[in-house]
C-alpha cells in the first residue's frame, strides 16, 4: 500500500505520497516556521492535502533530531526548537487519523536508499550524509541500527584525530569536523590564501568561499579546489575504513550536498579505505554516491512508515 | 538443552557443555598443536568426549580468524594457520553428528557476555577485548552484528588518531595501536626510561617489561605504571565514544587481560567518554568490567551452539 513521508526540516515540510515501489505520486510543501502548534499544524495539514485520492495506511515523520524510541518524542533537535518534547505519534495520530512513526532523518534516508536507492541489492548499507554536518545511518542484516534509545547511528562523531579540530558537538577531530562540507569551506579558505593565484584565491578575495564554491571549482580544473576535496576524502575514507571493518558492509553510500562533488571526494576516500582496512571487508564493500538526493528524506520516511505498519521492519518501534 | 561450547585458541582447545542457564557442567581440554587433520580430530575428540553423559543438542566453535558466513569457514587465522579453509561445519557435523556453528572468538565472547555476563541485562552491548591485540562484538537490538561475510566486528581497527603508531593490520593509529596490552607494555618502556626511579624504571632494568607488570606495579601504587594506565585509558575512552555515539548501547563490557588493571583504566575511559561522546547516549552507557574471563569463550559458543540450534538466534546462521 502507498505511505507518506514526511521530511520535516529546519525551514520546510515536504510530505509525499509514496508507492511501494519508491515513487513519490503527489508532494505538498510547506514551511516549518513557527512555534510548536503552528508546526504540528502545517505538518498535519501537509498530511491531509497530500492523502487526498490516494489509499494511504501509514506515516513516518523523518525529523532532524534525537528520536526517544520509547516515546517516538524528539529530544534535542538543534535546527527545529519547536519540535522538542512534543509528543509527535500521539498529536499527528489524532490530527490524521493514521499509524504515525517518528524517525530522525539521516536514519530514515539510510533506510530510503536501502530500499529504493544505492542500497537496493545490500543487507549491510553505511549511509553516509556529508553537508552542514555529517550524518548518517547504518543498516545491518536488513535492520535499521537505532540504538537502546534511538539515537545510535551517528557516524559523524567517531573521533577520526584525536587532537582534531574541534566539532560542534564539543568533541575534537570528529569525522564531521574533518569532512563535512563546512570543513571543506574552512579548508578551501586555508588553501586559497596559500594559493592566491588559483581560481579559489581569486574567489576568496572577492567574497566568503563555501563549500559548493569548491566543488564547482574543482569541476573546473582548478589544483587548489581539487586538492581541498582530494583531501576531504582522505578524511572520509579514514572514517569509513573503520566502519568497514565495523560493519563489513556490502555498500557504503555517500550523499548530502558535498557528495556533488563526487569521485573528487570518493576516489581518495576509497584509496584510503584500501590502505587502511581489513580483507576481506575492503574487497567487498562498493563506496559509492547515493542516488536519491533531495528525495532521501520523503522516500526513506515512506517506506519506514509502511515497513512498521506491515510488521515487516520490527525493531525499535 | 545443554550444549557444547568449543574455545579454539592458538594454543589450546577448551570443550565444555554449558546449561541453559550458564553453568559449565563438564570441561576438557587438549592443545591445538598440529596440522589440519590433527586439529579436527582433537576437537572432535574433545566434543566427543565432554559430551559423554549429558544430554546435548548443538555444538560452536569460537575460533581465532574471520569466519565467513556462507561457509562457515574460516579465512585468515594468523594463530592458529591449521585451520584456514577447513569446512569446520561439515567436517565436524560428520564426526559429532551434532548440528555445528562457527564464529569468532571475540565475537562469541560478546556473545557469552550479552547472555550471562556483564550485559546481560542489555539489549545493545558493545564488547571490547584488550589483549595482545583489541577485539570485540557488538549485539544491537539483541542480534549479533556479524556483517556480510561475518567479518564485522572488527573494533580494535578504527583508527582514532590518523598519524598515530603503526598496527599490525598495516593501518595507523587504530585503537589496537593505541589501547592493546602491546601498547601498554610498549608505552611502559617509553615512560620507563623517562622515569628510572620509579618501580617501573627499576622493573626496566632487569627485564622486558609486559603488560601485566604494568598493572601489577600500578596496583603496588607506582605512579609511573598508573599513568601509562591511565593514557590508556584515554586512548579507550576515545574509541568508546564513538561507539557510544553509532551503537547507543546501554552497556560496554571490556574484557581481556589488560581489563584487570579494572578501574585504573576504566577511569580514565570514563572521563574521555563524558567528554567526548553525546548525550543522551553518554549518559545512558555503563562502561563496566567483564564478568566471564577465561570463559567467555566456551559460555559465549555455547550460548551461540544453542541460539542458532533453536532458531532463537537466527541472523547469518
Amino acid at each position: 500500500m502507498n505511505a507518506i513521508g514526511v521530511d520535516v526540516g529546519g525551514t520546510k515540510i515536504a510530505a509525499g505520497v509514496v508507492s511501494p515501489e519508491g515513487e513519490v505520486l503527489h508532494e505538498v510543501r510547506y514551511p516549518s516556521a513557527g512555534p510548536k502548534e503552528r508546526l504540528l499544524s502545517s505538518i498535519a495539514r501537509a498530511v491531509n492535502e497530500v492523502r487526498e485520492g490516494f489509499e494511504v495506511g501509514s506515516v513516518c515523520l523523518a525529523v532532524p533530531g534525537f528520536v526517544m524510541s520509547a516515546e517516538n518524542k524528539v529530544i534535542f533537535a538543534p535546527n527545529l526548537h519547536a519540535i522538542e518534547g512534543v509528543p509527535l505519534k500521539e498529536e499527528l495520530g489524532r490530527r490524521t487519523g493514521l499509524h504515525v512513526t517518528v524517525e530522525n532523518d539521516a536514519n530514515a534516508a539510510a533506510w530510503g536508499e536501502f530500499r529504493f536507492g544505492a542500497g537496493s541489492e545490500a543487507t549491510h548499507l553505511v549511509f553516509i550524509t556529508l553537508g552542514t554536518g555529517v550524518g548518517g545511518g547504518v543498516i545491518s542484516h536488513g535492520l535499521l541500527l537505532r540504538g537502546a534509545q534511538g539515537a545510535g547511528g551517528e557516524l559523524g562523531h567517531i573521533t577520526i584525530q584525536a587532537n582534531g579540530p574541534r566539532c560542534g558537538c564539543g568533541n575534537h577531530g570528529c569525522l564531521e569536523a574533518l569532512a563535512s562540507g563546512t570543513a571543506i569551506a574552512r579548508r578551501a579558505r586555508e588553501v586559497a590564501s596559500e594559493y592566491p593565484n588559483s581560481a579559489l584565491g581569486r574567489l576568496a578575495i572577492e567574497r566568503t568561499v563555501l563549500g559548493e564554491d569548491v566543488t564547482e571549482l574543482a569541476h573546473g580544473g582548478d589544483e587548489a579546489a581539487i586538492s581541498v576535496l582530494k583531501e576531504t576524502g582522505v578524511w572520509l575514507g579514514i572514517g569509513l575504513a573503520g566502519f568497514v571493518n565495523v560493519f563489513n558492509p556490502e555498500v557504503i553510500a555517500i550523499g548530502g550536498g558535498a557528495a556533488r562533488a563526487g569521485d573528487l571526494i570518493l576516489e581518495s576516500a576509497r584509496h584510503e579505505v584500501h590502505l587502511r582496512a581489513q580483507s576481506p571487508s575492503r574487497d567487498l564493500v562498493q563506496i559509492r554516491e547515493a542516488t536519491l538526493g533531495a528525495k532521501s528524506g520523503v522516500l526513506g520516511a515512506a517506506a519506514l512508515a509502511r515497513d512498521a505498519y506491515s510488521g515487516e521492519y520490527v525493531l525499535g518501534f
